[in-house]
């Protein structure tokens, strides 16, 4: 009998599940996987019929989708050949949603375990896409703009409300109560590392670089975390409270954070010590797994897209303006990590489909990928939720220009996919303007999986070969990649990544004639992004918009 | 037994279908109406599958129409009361759809009901909507620029392709035949006046003043029809066909174009020699049966918009910019009547509603009707169809700006209808800044009939009283009313529309704080409109949008 093949475990904690990913390390091959759905909400999430800002998570909820995913991709695994055999497991890397902070006391439980905080909202997680914190986030900006803009300039010019000083000091004066009980304010992804390595205090959790750099102001070159100076001048009390509290391990997610404690190894029914990985973003672990490195883009193609790049650390780099983040280590250790994105992708696809396509969106994709470049007369800016690169505005909203009587919804349908198309092209210049090339683009996420016309109409529209990652779970084979480094199967990121990384299938190539009319169309594209997106320009109508914008706030306040 | 009451009939021959109305004279009473459907093609539309430009129509069907609801309104009114007599009928008026002209023989007998032309589609009437004569149209412009500009600014700036000339010369040169053989080339109306009193060759016909003055360049002041230098100047072949074929014989409607002839007396069952006005354009005798007067505005909504004015030709008029026609006698005689127009207004809501809406278009404005002004969030320029004033250009397109993931269709055909109220107001502006005044308004038309939520909501945003005419049928009684003027039961056409019309319950009111939202919201309507419609705007959107338009030609000639 040949002995087992050394594997990785990836845990991937996404807004709605948990899941459990076991790769062979040499080859990539996919041995095992599970999937455990929170059950806590809608979907996981718990909200506000309040207070539509309000997103929380309940931790027990990962608590328990962690063991049961991680329970039945063992299972998998074992049922999937013969030779599979837990003790091969080298390492565990893990990821999540994030900024997704959570308060935890001076044992590192969370204050949503214990009695006296169930029920009280402010003690769950403060999910990602928590915007309670929308004033917080704009004192942080103004007070950075202030004190330290070279660290605002790293995250696109603004804090945003999503991110983890906001929602700290939203808590701090929403609900004291909660924060003087605790001792710690832990990622999702650190926190859960942390339990699986039994750490006594949050003093003793590791801390990823990633939601570091990304959410917190993290910054190696310029003294870690942003001194408490900057904090006080925020607010005296969010100084007071993160003294001594914000970590003093701060660490790329190829390093170990610890390893898996006895007790959760008899839980899950894996060796006691096996390294776990330092935690990171789960959509930067999805551009690990998706084969991320320099001069490929990887683009998460989802409800959003999210696109990122990595540049050697070696090489000077300006700040690029309107790309929302750029931290060391964040993605590939040794790189920096560069984040952008927009705002709305799948979801302009689907509101559409549902409230005015009048038929559903397979139907509406396919007769879409029928019509011609340029024959509907129709160009859109794809600002329905906003515009996060290179505008980042979320106060922003769609247009569509062209309508006829003759227009039809796969034509909309359509305009509505180039649109998007075009922001993915507006964000790939701004990247190559400041010496970042984009050379090809690695597609993932769900929509990449079913959508041919899609990703061959974003060749065509960006002039760019669009491949696809073979796995369907990126986000957790990158975890696996971290758990490979970190449990020393192999040494390098880069060097796991080309053993466990491929693409599937032929790429998507520019076609010549759909490129030279979409090259037209995005001449007006960019008119109408610079008329309606840029303040000083002088059409004057990124004024009206905003009028426009300001006048539905207040007659909705009225109503 | 009272004497019965003295009557006028009015014929209205549409698009679809003939109608006859009988009226009192003294009352506005209707005794009586019926209308004929016209049953050849689809709907009385005589299309080409090979060319959309194309739409005709068959005399045949207005003859069999006209006989059929004239029989069918003379029963009606005799069933209504006891003491309805046709020898009580004072005069005959009649209103057509024009510049619907059509060839005609020496005896004024359609070429169309001659064997040899049977199936020639040619010597069918060349319905208002047929498009197929737009190189002629320009041609006319170009020739009419260079020697009469002055004609041209009476009509708008530029001749079109649905008018008198355009369709003659294209009718010459692709089917010379048709006019080798033909004496007449006579609009729909001036054809069935002839026809009602028995004219033996089209030089017996008079011509309406209203068709000659705003689709023939015909102009009193400036020696009647545009001289055969002109014609010769655009194609010699245009003038040499015109010599003494245009008719010596321009009336104002309230003047008598005949007598009813004997062979019609008895086949309409009516006694031979009641007066029958001059033929008006539809519209234009809709205006006069609302009840139109100087400061009154009245805008026919229905698939499209017509709005007119009438304007004391004793008082000096500047020519104003925009506006597609001006000519003298053509609504009541002694004024200037003006017209201008939406391209499209109902077409644009139905078309949501079928395509876009997901629900019935009764549902959409229900819970349209509901919602706050400027609460959506959004506003759009109502193009879909072109925009006949003041941009005068049918080649533009829609647009809508301020979509989120959150707009619902109810708000966008709320935009969609606000945008065509905001189209209206930049017409009555137009007027005003030429002291043209436009107090009040009364709609008529399909959609007046029957959307309180629209006409409230064009009082709030016009900042105008909005009324509606009693009349359902206002173009019938129109032709009544100048049957009624024709046949001497009336002395003016004032004098009779004072007995005549009246508008129906009250009116529409602009509500303060709808209206000053609306204000706010024009401000960004115009800022779109000139941005994206003037082609020397410094935004420079108009030629975004002329090229996004010349690009859809482009690929379409090329799929």
């Amino acid at each position: 009998m040949p002995a087992a093949p050394a594997c990785s475990l990836g845990l991937d904690l996404g807004t709605g599940s948990a899941r459990a990913l076991i790769v062979e390390t040499s080859t990539g091959r996919e041995a095992g996987s599970a999937v455990a759905p929170f059950e806590r909400g809608e979907g996981g999430v718990i909200g506000d019929p309040r207070d539509p800002l309000v997103a929380r998570q309940h931790p027990a909820d990962w608590i328990e989708a962690l063991e049961r995913s991680v329970k039945g991709a063992l299972e998998a695994a074992r049922g999937s050949d013969g030779v599979f055999q837990p003790g091969r497991i080298a390492g565990i890397g893990i990821d999540a949603t994030a900024s997704t902070p959570l308060a935890v006391d001076s044992r590192c439980v969370p204050l949503a375990l214990a009695e006296p905080f169930a029920g009280d909202p402010a003690a769950l997680a403060w999910l990602w896409k928590d915007h309670t914190a929308h004033l917080e986030a704009g004192e942080i900006t103004r007070a950075a703009e202030r004190e330290r803009p070279e660290l605002l300039a790293k995250c696109g010019g603004a804090y945003s409300s999503e991110w983890y000083f906001a929602k700290l000091l939203r808590c701090l004066r929403s609900s004291p109560r909660v924060l003087e009980a605790a001792d710690g304010w832990l990622e999702e992804g650190d926190y859960l590392a942390g339990l699986l390595c039994g750490a006594a205090s949050p003093r003793d959790v590791a801390r990823g670089a990633c939601a570091a750099g990304h959410k917190a102001l993290h910054n190696a070159d310029w003294g870690g975390w942003p001194s408490l100076d900057l904090l006080a001048r925020v607010d005296p009390a969010l100084a007071r409270w993160c003294r001594g509290r914000l970590g003093e391990r701060v660490l790329p997610s190829d390093r170990p954070a610890g390893r898996l404690s006895r007790e959760w190894g008899a839980r899950l029914g894996l060796p006691t010590g096996i390294p776990v990985a330092c935690a990171m973003i789960d959509a930067h672990a999805g551009a690990v797994g998706a084969g991320i490195r320099p001069g490929v883009l990887v683009k998460i193609l989802g409800t959003s897209a999210c696109d990122m790049l990595v540049h050697p650390a070696s090489e000077p780099l300006a700040d690029i303006p309107g790309i929302c983040g750029v931290a060391r280590d964040s993605i590939v250790p040794g790189c920096l990590g560069l984040e952008a994105g927009q705002s709305a992708v799948g979801d302009i696809f689907a509101w559409f489909a549902r409230g005015f396509g009048g038929a559903p969106q397979e139907a509406l994709a396919e007769e879409a990928a029928r019509l011609r470049p340029g024959a509907s007369g129709l160009v859109a800016l794809d600002w329905h939720n906003g515009n996060r690169s290179v505008l980042q505005d979320p106060r922003l909203a769609g247009l569509v220009l062209g309508e006829t009587l003759a227009t039809r919804p796969a034509e909309l349908y359509r305009a509505l996919v180039e649109a998007t198309a075009f922001g993915a092209r507006v964000i790939m210049e701004r990247f190559e303007e400041h010496r970042v090339p984009v050379c090809e683009v690695v597609a993932c996420g769900g929509i990449a999986a079913k959508n041919p016309f899609l990703l061959q109409l974003y060749a065509d529209v960006t002039g760019r070969a669009i491949e696809v990652s073979r796995s369907q779970e990126t986000c957790a084979l990158g975890a696996a990649i971290f758990g490979a480094v970190a449990g020393g199967a192999h040494r390098t990121v880069e060097e796991a990544q080309r053993a466990m990384t491929c693409v599937s299938g032929a790429a998507y190539v520019p076609r010549p004639a759909s490129k030279a009319v979409y090259d037209e169309i995005y001449g007006l594209y960019r008119a109408l992004h610079d008329a309606f997106g840029l303040p000083g320009h002088p059409a004057g109508l990124h004024g009206a918009l905003k009028r426009l914008i300001a006048i539905r706030e207040r007659e909705r306040a009225r109503g």
